[in-house]
């Protein structure tokens, strides 16, 4: 864990994370703080803890989504909602998180398909619009698809889950500082309070 | 509905409606916005929605108490966590405001059983901490229970939950403003921000 900045811990597929994925990068730089990208399976720690957010409960979903809009605006981007909801693919993404963030492109490539998501409507972790994404980020579908594929990229997905799981992070997006665990977008200036004023750094 | 201001529903028992129970005060007169107290049961509208958001969950039961410890002190105010949790005379604490709120003594109400729960470790529904709050703000606790348990006020206490149920309220604290809905302490700014800009409203 680097002494100063913050784990940013996160899974495509979570709604809220677009509010992150898509403000972050200003963020760090306004605030000359640095964020480690974690991707992880939050749906296996979620699914443990019986803790469903959305489904089955179509009054909190809407709520969801035009909060998401509303908080999009906020901060000068946009949002489409309702995007479609339940990846199809959920976990070939995120193992290309995994291989993403130890080959250096994890930011082009969480961000794109971000923003296919929640700008352009398409569901992200399907053809064409996963192979067009990778290529549009300089990536060879076949060659990433493979190698997020192999034993290696489960075994790094499992102990990136095990390792959010020890540090009791149970969504996304979810901010680490120093063993404290921030919960949710709107608790992104909270992470960087704590990490900056250090009170419980060691 | 009231032109400006804001509609701030909640239930005692909700465990983050402290913080905003603490701020309410204090941020109405920064902002020189209004606040209309509407008590109701978010127990009866979650229940219906199939939506647990702690019991069974220790995790994220855990990391809840943490957050609102931070969020007190990151405000300037203290708070004993866990504070007890489940109140046993719910329904009781909720039509007392409800009359409290007929008869003009809801925030002093409402601010004292939370200082007690929060603040003293007390559970604010059960003797003596109930009855030696309403002595301290001035009310009768026999001719208040009396009150409280009549069938007038328990019609309000559902006539409100009805109301909240139709605005899609459904947790604690949640901020209304021309419809709009906002849950969560931390969205009191967005409800704020919403209400200045008017953006939507008629």
């Amino acid at each position: 864990m680097p002494e100063a900045g913050i784990d940013f811990w996160f899974t495509i597929g979570s709604t809220y994370t677009y509010l992150t994925v898509m403000r972050i990068d200003d963020v760090e730089k306004a605030e000359a703080i640095e964020f480690r990208w974690r991707p992880y399976s939050c749906r296996v720690v979620m699914t443990e803890q019986n803790n469903i957010p959305f489904n089955g409960k179509p009054v909190k979903k809407a709520y969801m989504w035009r909060d998401i809009e509303r908080r999009a605006a906020m901060y000068g981007f946009p949002a489409r909602v309702p995007a479609p909801y339940g990846l199809t693919e959920f976990d070939v993404v995120n193992r290309i998180a995994i291989l993403a963030a130890q080959e250096g492109w994890v930011r082009p490539y969480v961000k794109e398909l971000y923003r296919r998501w929640f700008q352009l409507g398409e569901e992200p972790s399907l053809p064409p619009s996963l192979p067009d994404a990778l290529i549009r980020i300089g990536q060879e579908p076949k060659r990433v698809l493979a190698a997020a594929g192999s034993d290696a990229t489960e075994r790094a997905y499992k102990e990136a889950t095990d390792e959010a799981r020890r540090l009791n992070v149970f969504g996304s997006p979810t901010f680490v500082v120093a063993g404290e665990v921030f919960w949710g977008d709107d608790r992104l200036e909270d992470a960087i309070r704590w990490a900056k004023t250090g009170i419980h750094a060691k």
